[in-house]
């Protein structure tokens, strides 16, 4: 029998111990075990952010146990939650605030739904502040040896799972309304368009296209990668994960356009 | 035979390729060995921040070797060492300025002591400025492997471990005068007052209370966690280290407070 | 039959979870396989800073897999290469681009190499931004597990790796005119002389030196390590990958001297 590989996205950042307190419980725990961090990088308690992340990096890494921890409701009355998946038989653990409705989306929701708060697993005195360490880390380990969600927390409706509110876009034949769902490091922002509803809109690839954000228009292509514009030049592509995003080559489109979180940008050919 | 697991904490930072070359040289050394990562954010030089992290974080790991380098003194006269703790036979390797002896004051108190400077394991030539590399990883990695303390060093008495000064908190029945010794990257503020000696203290749970720094009071709770105060109010609580801390729900204590490291705080009941 | 060991360099940082995903790659097509991330914190974008980490680090790394990213010109007609070097047969993937060269070069240079932007192994459909989750990482996983080069891409001419541009210093009996390559995060200065460069010149150990910047003359020692000069004293060094280097005592030669990459420092005995 071998163990479940495991994976573990977080907020914790690189600064304190939180995320390596964490791997240490879980190499004690499971010490065949291995464990893949995602990031720890995840901005302070955005959940959406979170959700994203972890919804688009799981289908690269082998199903296993997926421990994610943004949870900026700690010790208050959100529930602490194990779920397998309907598909792939994928283990997600976290809170349950919304963080892991879209990968249990992603694959076929959630066929079975532990609450964990009183878990024979977690690590007594549970603290009101560490869950990571406490609750979701040795569950986790768990699940990567083997035990059964059962045995693991009060079996509760998978229905009930919280899910993530995401704005709507507007594709029409004269552009498209799409709004910021994310940054990266990079300066490359996420718009809220997935490949099927772009390939329903109006931009053509290779096309100029016009940019609009609180009524300033930007001229830019709508490319496949950054190296078909010139140096500073703005584009509109599909990212890695499929889904529309603007960004600058050589540069920054989140500086260029300082865009907020959830804004409004129009897209339209000219 | 398994190899022992370990574990790495230090202010190398993310930036640089210093913990990398470190972890390299461990697997190279212990190809078969597990390492967990427990932070490498600790504030550079800030031997005392290390070392209360490191004391806090090893009891949620597996009894192993526990790498620590926070350094300000490589190639100075500060001692390169390897400790056996009394209780766990728990190994500690870095060097001599304190780091090491909460952590190892945590287990029992250092039971065998090494001064690996010139160790047979070390690499050759070893740098003046990256022991990390040059001395404490390749020591580590034999330890591992089971090598004995004595054939990695010389033998000295493990009374002569450096100890460390941590501000001591006057506690009476009209308050509690705090010192700030940490930070994390949420804002909360870390004091030196236990959970024995906050028990031993005036502060009542749910209880209103007054914060006062540098003649300024702020109004606080003393509450069991953020979700217990409304959104940007002030709380002190008990950490998942329990020892008292101060928080903002969703905000920063510290810049709220704007408190420096080792800074008086009074905690009263109001 | 064992995997070989991996390692890992790239420009991705930390907030995102790219450097994570192609670990999740990695880990899902070679579930034994052992990983060491060297450091994901090179500048965005600067190859030249990626490829001098990854010529030191790979020295005290096992022979392996060495995966390294800093990729500016993804998408773009640059091409993905795996290579074999003539010492120790280690396999270094990545970018065409400079970034492997030096790495080659320390190890007898490239005795075999494929082009592996069709390879079998890649992730389909490859996105044009993230070459390192969909062509990188995979053949990396391939390599590990024993696969040849030959069954990954096509095999192309070892001379055609893409060198990269380093300044020349100038050494002479009056001082060394060198040359800033690189910083790392204590604010110390990696200047272009070797060790053996080094020796040659006028510059002895224990001595004082001038160094002068932009017209402007510091006062420094040439000293073995930062102890043996006063606190926010300036030194010059051999540093731990044995070329000369600037640093201040706990501080930060990079802020005192203002120095820009590539700027010239003239270093003279006084």
């Amino acid at each position: 029998v071998t163990t479940r590989p495991l994976t573990f996205l977080s907020d914790y950042g690189y600064e304190d111990e939180f995320a390596g307190v964490c791997r240490g419980v879980i190499a004690a725990a499971a010490p065949a075990s291995s464990l893949v961090d995602l990031t720890h990088g995840i901005l302070r308690g955005d959940i959406r952010a979170g959700a994203i992340v972890l919804e688009r990096s799981l289908p690269f890494c082998a199903p296993g146990v997926h421990l994610a921890v943004v949870d900026p409701g700690v010790g208050g009355d959100r529930r602490a939650v194990a779920i397998r998946t309907a598909a792939e038989d994928r283990f997600l653990v976290g809170p349950d605030n919304g963080l892991l409705s879209p990968a249990a989306a992603r694959f076929g929701g959630a066929a079975e739904m532990v609450d964990i708060s009183l878990s024979p697993a977690r690590l007594e005195p549970v603290s009101a502040t560490f869950h990571g360490r406490d609750l979701f880390a040795p569950v986790a380990a768990r699940i990567a040896l083997g035990d059964q969600l059962a045995d693991l927390g009060e079996t509760v409706d998978p229905a009930g799972l919280i899910g993530i509110e995401l704005p709507e876009p507007k594709i029409s034949p004269e552009g498209i309304i799409a709004h910021v769902i994310g940054f990266d490091a990079f300066g490359n922002l996420s718009l809220n368009v997935s490949h099927e509803q772009l390939v329903a809109g109006p931009l053509r690839l290779g096309a100029p296209i016009a940019v609009e954000i609180r009524g300033e228009v930007h001229e830019a292509a709508f490319a496949r990668t950054y190296a078909e514009v010139p140096i500073g030049a703005l584009l509109a592509y599909e990212d890695s994960s499929r889904t529309l995003a603007l960004a600058v080559n050589s540069g920054s489109a989140a500086d260029l356009l300082g865009a907020g979180l959830d804004e409004a940008i129009t897209l339209r050919p000219r």
